[in-house]
């Protein structure tokens, strides 16, 4: 037996309103972004109505987060039945027995992740929360992680808590939103015109991603040249082992490794940085939030350059070929525990051990006259 | 024979319109910021009326400037006549022979720059345009730069092209202006009551920083000890020779020598940066420009600290006494030559020689099978 | 027609004398070098008679240096016609006419060319000179470099002064040697005992290098967890892209694009420099030159590490293999012109733009008050 | 009652034979160190009879350590009561009740320290191993360092230990000694002679540091242009807050505030590090053993520099005058515990958090797949 296929048209998701900036004339039912606003902390999320289908995210092979699911989705089944638990296809079928009611969307049919979801319960890590980003291209709806005990930048909660957290969000139909920035890539030939899948399988999508993508040399002992230009004009040309294009999310991931720094989820800004430059002075910058960056594989490159999207391979770029990187109108909204800044805070000294002193009161001596 | 001074009642200020950020209910004749805008490059300014009073600021002890200053004075002077013209007390006095029609503000009334000033000249580097900013504790009007023939961040236009600029910018009543950013700081005792002038004037008056605001051990050989506070919070004790709160405006300054990335003077953002921090790991840090930062001086400091503003050292605190820092609503509205963000990109590169490749192509053969 | 094979036993290489270090109780004909002496700079190469087997490798596919061995080939058989000139086997094939007379060393044999050669000249760049490096697995002979016309870091002579450079040195007997370090590298398995070569021919030689050799996750998206072993204790578990093992003279190559400092090519040191560290901490460390570094692949590691040797991607290390590092007896022997030294504080200045100052006068004045 | 003055002309220093390196033609009874040894770790220390004189050295302010130098004095003189014990003349009366068997040497004659002292004690934290070795200008004896239970680089031996510690030395007349690297550093005017004291004392004295000297803007707001010759050539002029020259001792201190790579204590080099130079490609330097250095204030820097010796401020600098730093011939003996480099190893993980990875297991999956 097989889990029932969500049938999609008696499906209608309760998207959050009075979300969308006030930018946007007409408030749109999805959660958008503009340039020239601050996201972060306080959005409010309002739902007219409870959502009506959640979608669970969980990590795979790991005993306890399937303990978890099972856990968390059957609770949800049994207190709100009329709301739809979703999971993923792989995921349907490992727990058909346990989780008999949960519905799926197939594979081919990512597109409507977005159309019918309402609220996204994560339960693992970071990991699990940049898999969740990878589902959806376009709007993403609130997004509530839980923790199994492990820390993470994006780990409001803990498991345990798991009742409490969501019967709040679910029954007062409002919580406090970070909506983080997301990056929208595309890929293009010399011509400009966007790369066809090597399958045959027509244009490579837009693909979205939530900490960063980078150009890298990959497994080519060659240095890569790459042209960087900023709303059509070239800024400079990086002869680098790679170039890192991260959203302020992703400032403590890989760009944090080659030297970037720490940005607030809550600034608007695009970060460029270089992997290994073979410059004394490639410094990393911080670009515009509506500046359109464009890295282009030189004609000097002795070989292709690999695509990373949120720490996974995907794609090469031959010489001339290009990666366009712009904000995502679609951010990732993620629910807050508390003030967002006060988590931030705590995570950049927990997790990153941000300016651990070196020295203990004696060793300060060096430098204090006795 | 002195100069006349201005005579402030009969002099009418016009300030821009169509200036203030939508989130402003009430269009306000000042040029303001909030947080959760996006400044630069693009904010269309608007007279009514030409500007009335030009406010003409010169580099000193700089022969070629002190010629510039007349030619500049002396062609509004003649062209547009009902223009007052305004310059420095000592300046007023050094050209008062070639310049007998210029008005002064006098030193204790350096509020009325604010009041009674439509557009500001600077004539020399960017120090001048530093010097500008710290005439104007509250709302600066538009400044247009000239730059004596060197370089520099803050100067799009050349001093040989006064006449077209000038008159292109007085006559069509409009400009491109970029919105910098700039600091407002405060000093404050244990009590968290303002400090007072150590001569007996008074409390100490609210200062507005351009580049940046930093706490520095100065001459004393002890490190000092800095808790940094964000809206109230303690992220973190900084053990370092200093610490450095800049504007995106400073980040090509003073922070980028400590380390710090350079960022886009339209992002708004608050950078933390270290100066030689005791920690290996106290990466530099941008903070959301709503952010209130208070740096307190430690209870284990053995000396004071100073506090330089853009680079002038002014104060003095001791143990407990604290900074706070935060955005001003008073940006430097510059006038932009051609659109802001190319300026940039051409000024990162040629300014601060970013990202020089190390190798010419015959030396990267060090990674290139032969 | 084939160009003749060396005849190996009729060629006596003569190597220096005077060279080995006092340390050595035993005058040697290799050119060694031990811990605990400084080299560099100043040792004095003596030849009793001049060199009789003279070995010229030049860049591929370049056609200026292709002209400039036949010149500097031809002008050696005429002017010295005892001497033995060697080329490649490939270049010995392409130059079949116009070189008739060289020698070569066939591909199987490469231990060779530390027995017959007396003296290297390389025609080419920095690459040149490291795929020689690469031919020497135990003692190499003095080697000197011609430029082509571009710089590089070991490049003291330009080709036009051949003939001068060249005379001198058979002539006079004797040269200026700067010994530049080169380390030794071999592969082991878990249990410790050395590599066997995937294509069934053994055992995994002993590499030398003489930049670098580096660990790297390649194109593997996750990251490497290495263990880092000094004189077989570890003194930290490296999560990271990869981890170099640099020399004095591989300082100005990869480790400084991933952050390393500048090393003088006479102090004797290991560089271990981090490649994009998941630690704020991971400062570059110089060791002892005594100091034996194994780096092994951690059990936790999800894909295989890369070992690149001078840049050159050779071999892959599975979890809990490990790679030994340390200091060659044999350095390479580089002829300088003038005093090492200021070779080489003019080559960090043209070739690195170290120190390039970002500021000219007038932008200084960002602190300068006026 | 005072305490007695030592009277110098009964007291043999009995100093360590055996120890100079093998390059001195003649042993002597200093100990030396030579440019092209590598030092630390592995001499070992003979006497051919006890120490007749021991100087102890404490931390002042401290009571705990106060109780350790009554502890300690009073041993030494119970078990050993030929040998003399030495203590600072401020010690001594402070002490002069509880101790009144020790010595002294007046202030004006701290040339004798080296004359007389055959071992030295050290109670409290690096600070005070700082300070001894400002004491000795020219030749150390063997120094013992104790700590009160505070970390330190420099300190192998807890207190509580302190008799095991001694009996084992003074008794076995032997042990490991770490020779650390000092520097020696005279000040020079524009003409190249010697400055003279401000106070009319004549010459300024040679200066010997152990972690660095350091040249710095101080309390100036203005940068600092910097002069930088290496054996008299110019390599670069610095435009800075200031610029570290420091000893591999130092480069865990001050330099690595200021961006320095850790360097073990054994390798000979000098570190060249600068303080947030207005450069973004100033990267550190080190610089071989036998390098002099002179640091010239330039034409343009606008006020006087200090020098800090140590991280004590000792001295200004005008336009034109120049410091000069080169290895001094006299290291400082640090008596080990254990092997030199295990400790160092320990310390840099204990003291600096080197590496500290920012990730647990968990939070690793950014990069890893799920």
């Amino acid at each position: 037996m097989t889990n029932p296929m969500l049938f999609f048209s008696t499906v209608q998701g309760v998207f959050p309103k009075d979300l969308a900036p006030t930018f946007d004339k007409e408030p749109s039912r999805e959660i958008r972004q503009s340039f020239g606003t601050t996201y972060g902390g306080n959005y409010k999320l309002h739902w007219e109505e409870g959502p009506r289908t959640i979608l669970i995210i969980k990590k795979p092979n790991d005993e306890q987060t399937d303990k978890a699911l099972v856990d968390v989705a059957s609770w949800i089944h049994a207190k709100y039945p009329h709301t739809n638990v979703v999971v993923e296809p792989d995921v349907a079928e490992n727990f058909a027995e346990s989780l008999p009611f949960v519905y799926t969307i197939p594979e081919g049919k990512r597109v409507e992740y977005t159309r019918v979801t309402d609220l996204v319960i994560t339960l693992g890590g970071d990991g699990t929360i940049l898999h969740t980003s990878s589902l959806f291209n376009s709007a993403v709806p609130p997004v509530i992680s839980f923790s199994m005990g492990t820390l993470g930048f994006l780990l409001p909660y803990h498991i345990n808590n798991y009742q409490t957290a969501l019967a709040k969000l679910i029954e007062n139909r409002n919580a406090s939103l970070l909506l983080r920035m997301r990056l929208k890539c595309t890929l293009h030939g010399p011509d400009g015109r966007r790369l066809q899948a090597k399958d045959g399988s027509g244009r490579i999508n837009d693909l979205t991603v939530m900490n960063e993508v980078n150009l890298h040399r990959g497994r080519y002992p060659h240095l890569t040249s790459i042209g960087c230009f900023v709303d059509g004009h070239m800024i400079t040309e990086a002869v680098a082992d790679g170039l890192i294009i991260a959203s302020p999310t992703g400032s403590t991931a890989y760009s944090l490794s080659a030297g970037g720094s720490i940005v607030h989820p809550s600034i608007q800004t695009l970060l460029l940085t270089p992997i290994c430059p073979r410059s004394l002075s490639f410094r990393p910058v911080l670009l515009p939030p509506n500046a359109t960056i464009q890295l282009k594989i030189g004609d000097k490159s002795r070989g292709p350059a690999e695509v990373s999207l949120d720490g996974k391979e995907t794609f090469f770029l031959d010489k001339n070929e290009f990666l366009q990187v712009c904000m995502s109108p679609f951010p990732m909204p993620c629910v807050n525990r508390v003030h967002a800044g006060e988590d931030w805070m705590k995570d950049i000294n927990d997790l990153l051990k941000w300016n651990q002193s070196f020295h203990n009161k004696q060793s300060m001596s060096h430098y204090i006259s006795e």
